[in-house]
């Protein structure tokens, strides 16, 4: 017998309709065999309808309170959940995430899970039942204060719950098939990825990918707790995100390109005329990080001679772009700089893949795709596994679709693409 | 400075505006140097709406997920509130009854309070905080599950915290000016009390008033807290119900007579023929309280001497009609009865009063005014300070505004009644 967690977001569960077809599914799982404890997010747009009452009683409703209105969600659609279960013959407790025992950290609004204590859980499914667990919320360790994850905070409780309960695997239900090679939105023939490692999902997730957060696939990882992303709609295997394929699985072998992600949530900030001089970044980066700000790229031009000044760029979420030019104006006697421009116009277009660690042709046929398609290229960043640049915002679908069918990832594509390096 | 409960009820809150409107009145009693703590309901059709959902889902959603889902209402009612307070510029915390310390019993959907422990209720207020509690719910004692106290469960918190943490005072803000001498939509003529002994109140709670339920004001009686109800929608002063008036009231004292209130919620069961010998009565009685039905009035009629026979009649909610026939007729063979009968068109009309204690024309100026206005009784009940007579039920407007005008209740009267006893 394994246990099985399942996470169903708010499109899922959007209806009594939803609530019942998501029922039915939970107890399939239950009658094969399984113990099965379910996650889940509030109703479909029960969240903006309580961000909206916020709104009209507050102008800026945040912390405590708003965490304590917003968890309100969950407690419906759980507690619906586990009445429709009832309804089919099964027993179902339904669980906040303070009775489930996921401790947070005290930051309202985007708190961090630090332990979970599936005491209680463990016993419900032990006796039987099937355990519903309020997605996005836990309690302060400190002051025992309702807390929310975040943005994806359903899919990171049910992977930490995964974790401590040891669980065979976590399923998160969607209202896609699973993580496709990119977004089909703008790559028509973009195919399903049967299975893919955590390290690819990781670098996926933090290129732009939306499926899979990146904190959920990093605590996967840590645990080693296998992802099934599926469909909540339909029956089909969806993406297995885990250390390895499933033993005996033989279709399913590592690609040497995962896949292409792109971001157009980023702009860019540049530094214009720094002295050219040992602590200029330092003094830069401080100002930007004691404002709390998350960076993603940076890119130093190189000195121009003459003058001994350099410009600095770095790429940040527009959403912070106001907040990072405020901090450097602020520091500006101390950095020394003549000029600040914004950019917020930029794309982020990167190819994933472990495959590129051994085969070194991979940069120049991603540059060569680029070059055809004719996109400029403005910024590039590399890891391991995966490459990104920056290009113009509108020049991002046309260079996503070029670097999918230069990669042989389109799904009525048999090439395989020729490598420099390998030959393959 | 003092330490005042306040309940705002779910037509207080109904929508934004209203929440806005009570948070200023919240934050009046604040001001005025006291230490506050609200207790508040779901907001209007919150529960209703919940309800709605929770039967598209289920059939008969009771039981431990049913107080899960009903709980959500006041943790939104409760997360607005506290925001709209900090928007006034003072400092509020909501508080699940769980995390306001209410403890309960196991009986979901009508839980019953067994002890109250406000620690962080306490911590809150000697902080500076207005403290926001989540009325109608607690968690129970032994398997920490959410429970919610059933029908007017939030006057029963306000009045259980007020206790717990020594208040002067706990106001129940509701959408009436205070207690009446009589239902205001039946006695045009009716008037507001101004003060009332718990135990009058009590009688009228039990008798069919229902500003505030026997419940609470019996745990109010217990631990000596004063209410103040009133409405959340004027400033004038309710209808204070203590032990006695405040010292240097004057104005204010103990009336013979404190009101007639009124019921036709509920029906009365004949048992016809029953063997007039010792334990019969007991055989009908414990076969209704092994269905766990509670009976109001009972009247046993002279036995006729040629049968041997006897009828026993009995009243009880209506709502429980059908339980109570089943179960009759479920121990006919043991009582051994002739026939049921089954009467839902009875009221009940009640005097209140202390004084009838010391007042022996009580009895005969009320059944005279009955008398005088036609209606005929069917049976009588009497504790030491109330008269209860079961009429027809069309009877019922009528004989109230008799009873109300005899005894010099009438708002413009100035005439008191003349007892036969006293002269007065």
């Amino acid at each position: 017998m394994g246990l099985v967690v399942q996470k169903y977001g708010g499109s899922s569960v959007a209806d009594a309709e939803g609530i019942k077809r998501v029922a039915k599914r939970i107890v399939e799982a239950k009658k094969n065999g399984n113990q099965v404890v379910v996650v889940v997010s509030a109703m479909g747009d029960t969240t903006d309808e309580l961000i909206d009452l916020a709104e009209q009683v507050s102008p800026m409703p945040a912390g405590r309170e708003f965490d304590m209105l917003l968890t309100a969600g969950e407690r419906i659609s759980m507690a619906l959940l586990a009445m429709a279960i009832k309804n089919l013959g099964h027993e179902a407790q339904s669980f906040t995430g303070s009775q489930a025992g996921v401790i947070t950290d005290s930051v309202h609004n985007k708190a961090r899970i630090i332990d979970v204590t599936p005491g209680r859980i463990k016993t419900s499914i032990d006796e039987g039942n099937i355990a519903i667990v309020a997605g996005f919320q836990g309690v302060s360790q400190d002051k025992k204060d309702i807390t929310t994850l975040g943005r994806g905070g359903s899919d990171t409780t049910a992977v930490a719950l995964a974790a401590a309960l040891d669980a065979d695997v976590c399923e998160i239900y969607t209202d896609v098939d699973g993580v496709f090679t990119a977004d089909p939105r703008v790559v028509k023939k973009a195919r399903k990825i049967d299975w893919i490692s955590f390290e690819d999902m990781l670098e996926l997730a933090s290129s732009g990918s939306k499926v899979l957060l990146h904190r959920c696939v990093e605590y996967a990882r840590r645990y080693n707790i296998p992802i099934h992303v599926r469909s909540s709609f339909s029956g089909l295997q969806g993406t297995w995100v885990s250390n390895e394929p499933k033993q005996g699985d033989q279709k399913v072998e590592q690609a040497i390109i995962s896949g292409v992600a792109h971001d157009t949530s980023e702009a860019k900030v540049t530094v214009v005329g720094v002295p050219d001089k040992p602590g200029e970044a330092a003094s830069i980066f401080r100002a930007i990080a004691n404002a709390e700000i998350n960076i993603d790229m940076v890119v130093q031009n190189v000195s121009a001679a003459s003058t001994g000044l350099t410009d600095i760029s770095f790429t940040l979420p527009k959403t912070e772009g106001r907040k990072a030019i405020d901090a450097l104006e602020k520091a500006r006697s101390v950095i020394g700089f003549d000029s600040l421009r914004y950019d917020d116009q930029i794309g982020k277009i990167s190819l994933v893949g472990a495959g590129m660690k051994t085969n070194p042709g991979v940069t120049a046929s991603f540059f060569e795709a680029l070059s055809d398609a004719g996109v400029n290229i403005e910024l590039i960043s590399t890891s391991e596994i995966r490459i990104s640049v920056v290009t113009r915002k509108d020049d991002v679908p046309e260079a996503v679709r070029a670097v999918h069918t230069a990669f042989g990832l389109d799904s009525d594509s048999d090439e395989a693409v020729v490598y420099g390096g390998t030959g393959r």
